[in-house]
């Protein structure tokens, strides 16, 4: 069991490789660092960290002896570990970074909140412009778009709004406005990353839920990790990208729908 | 971090709550348990386990002092703890039932293989009978599932099984069949489930991939989980339920296609 393990990559920098332009999935493991006011290099920033990029996700790369490859970025390395997959990378940052709460089987309280959020506002929403394929264009499938974001803000919004709003109703999520164990955890910055993209995409969905008061306790979630000082810092400077319509949260007018 | 704490639940039974009549996401659980040879408790199952299984995931529960509310099946009770998303119930008792290799940082790999597979033969192959919504039936959608497969087994399917193919020939897999270091891990068990049942779905098109040679050491790896003493003696048994249109991997026969 992971328990019997000192860890020999202690000491070792953080090289956080994903793409550049987009926020995308590594957003979420730069909100850890940001959060936690450590030191990461990234290849959305250096120069040539693309091609490190391309290097790691090529179909001649098999990995090493210790790593399997990596099927796409995000991905971490960590002296000699090398790992990928958003939620994978953040449980394995999560305890080293201090944001795990009391660690033990807390990490899996945490784990469970952040797979929910990623799934629900994060892939749930990129399929609402790629319900047919990830290989075609957003044009091509604008259709099918249009059908699938009116039952997604009628049926789904609500579903993970609702959902988080009981979980900071639960004891479990303690005092204050966090999600787990009255204290900030990786859950609680995916869960405020997610639910910020998925405004960006849906601006008068979210309006809507905001103003209706259902999901108070969501919304002053939102507005506390956005006002923790390093978080407030970073959103407004160059590291924090901008959402295009290359990424997971994309804005099309005629996808901004108000749910029926 | 997690390492630092002893286990309060060491000895407690362990207790999948899941759906019955489908073999579901709640299969990855139930195959490390048979491989382990540990006993669990089912809702499948069980008299009454589908009340019990409502109770967790109503909209009135907020959960425990210690456990957030589960958003959906499968959900794990193990001792005073409550757990739910099928990766993270994986990761939790990978390392208990010894399926994580040899621990340590060797779980973040294993994550990662599992979280692809099911990232690309279940969520994936799910969305190829609902790529409009969850809530409308397969009926309702059929036009654009269509639309879907066709691209999916021309693109993703061969982007997947080539993926690990290369895993399988990564030195990091070690001897032997496994996708890593050498042995049997949770991470197999999820890709043979997975490929299990995105052959049950799409028939031609896996047919023609082993036939192709291409991926001939995944579905090595395929024949070898299924050799395994245990499993062997647990698929033709009731407990391994039979897929059907309800859950993830389902078969209509206008959706059988063959890549073009």
């Amino acid at each position: 069991m992971a328990e019997a393990h000192a860890d020999p990559n202690k000491d070792a920098p953080y090289d956080l490789i994903y793409w550049h332009v987009i926020p995308g999935r590594g957003e979420h493991i730069r909100l850890c660092f940001v959060e936690a006011g450590v030191r990461y290099s990234d290849t959305a920033f250096n120069e040539g960290g693309m091609d490190t990029l391309h290097a790691y996700i090529s179909e001649n790369n098999t990995g090493d002896e210790r790593n399997p490859p990596p099927l796409a970025p995000p991905i971490l390395k960590h002296g000699d570990l090398v790992i990928s997959q958003t939620p994978n990378i953040l449980m394995y940052l999560g305890p080293r970074l201090g944001l795990a709460a009391n660690g033990g089987n807390d990490i899996f309280k945490i784990n469970e909140l952040a797979l929910t959020a990623l799934d629900g506002l994060s892939n749930e929403v990129h399929n609402c412009h790629h319900p047919i394929a990830i290989d075609l264009y957003y044009e091509e499938q604008k259709e099918e778009c249009l059908r699938r974001v009116k039952d997604w803000v009628k049926h789904r919004l609500p579903k993970y709004l609702g959902y988080f709003e009981r979980v900071l109703a639960g004891k479990a999520s303690g005092e204050g406005p966090w999600l787990y164990g009255g204290v900030l955890t990786w859950a609680d910055l995916v869960f405020f990353q997610t639910l910020d993209g998925t405004t960006y995409f849906f601006r008068k969905a979210v309006a809507a839920a905001r103003k209706s008061g259902k999901y108070d306790r969501v919304f002053q979630h939102y507005e506390a990790v956005k006002a923790r000082p390093r978080i407030a810092e970073y959103l407004p400077s160059v590291h924090r990208q901008k959402y295009s319509n290359y990424g997971v949260y994309r804005y099309y007018e005629e996808l901004d729908v108000e749910a029926e």
